[in-house]
C-alpha cells in the first residue's frame, strides 16, 4: 500500500528502525573548552588543522570524523553502501571534497543547520527500504569558513548584535546500520519552508524558532504523542534569543512542559562570548554525536527529538531584501 | 534482508517502480529558440519573468514548473508528501524560497548539474520503500544567475573559452506516484566522486566526463546489461569537449556502440554561440521533462537511462587551486 509508513501529516515511521550503531564528534578548540568538551571524540589544536587554509582544514575535519565513527565498528569506507552528508559552504564543498577522499557513494545535501536531520531522516529511509546495509549521515561546519562567506574578513573584527550566534566548528558523523546494537532510529518528520517575514540575518535563531516548534507540534500531533513522551526535545541552533521565543510558542501552541533545550546554548559556556549561542551545521552534529548518545548509552536519555533547525537565506537574498525562509526536520531517537 | 534490492556496487532496483506520471519543462528565451523549444511546457519571454531580479526568476520558474506538472494530474501542492529539490545558488535558495511558496515538506539538495537525477533517485527510493504516496523532483539553473555567481558581470562581456559552457535557463520537475500511467523508474545508481585532477573551471565537461562513464560503467556492470540495452544513455552536461572524451572513455571501459548523446550538446543548436554546449542542473532537467519523456510517450525511446552530471567544485576552491571533483547519478526509466 503506497505511503503505508506515512502517519499523519509529515511523520514516517519505520517497520525495522535503523540503529545508530558508531559516532563521531570532532569539534574546534573553542568547543573543546566549553562544558563538554570531553564528551567529543577529538578536539582541533587549532582552526587549520595542518592544512594550509580553513576550507581544507573543514573538508579534513569532516572526512576524519567519518572514519572515527566506522573505526569503532572495524570498519572502512569501502564497506559502507551511501554516505548522505552537507555543510554551509557554497556547494557544499567540504561534503563534496570528503565524499571525493573517501570514495563513498554520495548524495550531497543542503539544508543549511539542518543538515544533520536531513541526512539522518534520509538514511533511515534508505535503510529500512532494504536499499542498503550501511549508511552514513554527516554534517559539518568551521567558524572561520562561515564568517568569511557569510559576513566579513574577520581581520575587520566587526563587533557581533547580541541576537548573533557563534558558528560552531564541529562535524559529526553516524553510521546507521539496518540492525545492531544501539539507539534506534524510529520515525521522521520532515519540515515545510516557515517564512516569518523575518529579515535580520544577525537574528536568525528568531527567524528558526517558528519552524523548530511547527515540526516538533506536527511531530507529537502526527504520532499522537504526549509533549513529556521525550526525555529530551533539543532543537538545533535557535541559540537564547530564538529558544526563548520558542518556549513561547510552546505555550501558544499548547505544548506543555517539554523536555526542552537547544543545542546552540548548551555548547558553550555563557562564559564564551558567542553571543546568543552556537550555530552551523556542526551545532547539533557535534551536541548528538557527542554528550547526547553518549547519554543515551548511559541511560540518561532514553527518549530523544533531535530537531535541527536550518535559515535558509543566502547573502544575496538578504542583501536583496528578502526574508530569511526556515526548515527544521524531527528524528526520533530511542533506547529500547 | 537489509540491503535486499541492492545490486552490485552501486546499483538498486525496485520491487514496486515509482510512476512518473506528470512532468513539466520551462525554459529562458534561448532554449526556446533552440531544437526543442516547441516541446518545452512554457518558454519566457525574458529573463526577469516579471520580478525584479534574476534569483526571484529563477525560484519562480521553478515554483511554476512544479505546479505546472501537478497541474497536468489535477492536483495542488497539498496533495504532494515532499518535495526533493536543488540549483545551483549558493545555499540553493531558488528551491527554499519554492518550498517556501509550495508549503510541501522539503529536502534541499546539493549535486551541481547532476541534481535533477539525484532528486529523481532519493524520490523513487522513498516512494518504493512505501514511505509516500506523490513526492515531486525538481531543478532548475539560470544562465545570469549562475553567471554572477560563478563568474564575471555580465556587463563586462568577457569572452569564454571554446571549452566554457552555457548554463541554461530552465527548470525541470517530475510528479513521481507510487502507481499510475506513464514510464516506470527501474533503478537507479548513485555514483562516487571522482577526481582526475583538472583545475580548469572553464571546462568543467572534461572534468565530469570520467564521472560519467564511471557511472555508467557501474550501472552496465551492477545489472549485468549491454550497453546496447538503453535506447539511448543520455549525459547530463558534458558538452562537445567532455562527450568526445565520454566516447573514447566508453571505448576504454569496454562499452561497445552505446546510443550516447549529451543533453548539453542536444539543448541547442551549434548556430547558438554556447560555446561546447549547455549546461547548469536545468540543462538535464529540461531536456528530461521536455523532449525526452516526450519521446518515451510516443514510444520513440522505450529504454532511457538519465546520467546527470555535476562538477562539485565552488569558485573559492578554484581560488585556492584545488580540482574540480565530479559525480554521476543514474536513473533508469522504461516504458513497459
Amino acid at each position: 500500500m503506497p505511503g503505508r509508513k506515512k502517519r499523519g501529516q509529515q511523520t514516517v515511521v519505520f517497520d525495522n528502525p535503523p540503529v545508530l550503531t558508531a559516532w563521531a564528534a570532532v569539534v574546534g578548540p573553542k568547543e573543546g573548552e566549553g562544558p563538554w568538551g570531553q564528551d567529543f571524540d577529538y578536539v582541533l589544536d587549532d582552526y587549520l588543522y595542518g592544512e594550509q587554509t580553513w576550507e581544507l582544514a573543514e573538508y579534513k575535519m569532516l572526512r576524519e570524523t567519518v572514519k572515527m565513527a566506522l573505526n569503532k565498528r572495524n570498519l572502512l569506507p569501502e564497506d559502507v553502501d551511501l554516505l548522505l552528508a552537507g555543510d554551509l559552504l557554497n556547494q557544499i564543498v567540504a561534503s563534496n571534497f570528503a565524499a571525493r577522499d573517501l570514495e563513498i557513494p554520495f548524495m550531497g545535501l543542503y539544508g543549511a543547520c539542518s543538515t544533520m536531520a536531513e541526512s539522518l531522516s534520509l538514511g533511515a529511509m534508505l535503510l529500512d527500504g532494504d536499499y542498503y546495509e550501511r549508511v552514513v549521515a554527516a554534517a559539518c561546519s568551521h567558524h572561520y569558513t562561515a564568517e568569511r562567506q557569510y559576513r566579513f574578513p574577520t581581520q575587520q573584527g566587526v563587533q557581533k548584535a547580541p541576537s548573533a550566534q557563534w558558528t560552531a566548528t564541529a562535524a559529526g558523523a553516524v553510521l546507521l546500520e539496518a540492525s545492531g546494537s544501539g539507539p534506534g532510529l524510529k520515525g521522521v518528520t520532515v519540515g515545510k519552508v516557515i517564512d516569518m517575514g523575518q529579515t535580520d540575518a544577525n537574528d536568525m535563531g528568531s527567524a528558526m524558532a517558528a519552524a523548530a516548534v511547527h515540526t516538533i507540534k506536527t511531530h507529537l500531533d502526527d504520532l499522537n504523542l504526549e509533549s513529556d513522551y521525550y526525555d529530551l526535545i533539543v532543537s538545533g541552533d535557535l541559540g537564547q534569543v530564538g529558544s526563548s521565543i520558542a518556549r513561547q510558542l510552546f505555550v501558544r501552541y499548547g505544548i506543555i512542559d517539554p523536555n526542552y533545550k537547544d543545542c546552540g546554548v548548551l555548547l558553550y559556556d555563557q562564559s564564551q562570548a558567542v553571543g546568543s549561542g552556537g550555530s552551523g551545521c556542526g551545532c547539533s552534529a557535534c551536541m548528538l554525536c557527542g554528550p547526547l548518545l553518549k547519554k543515551m548509552q548511559k541511560g540518561e536519555i532514553k527518549r530523544l527529538l533531535l530537531v535541527a533547525t536550518g535559515a535558509l537565506m543566502s547573502p544575496v537574498t538578504s542583501f536583496q531584501g528578502q526574508s530569511i525562509p526556515c526548515i527544521a526536520h524531527a528524528v526520533a531517537i530511542e533506547m529500547d
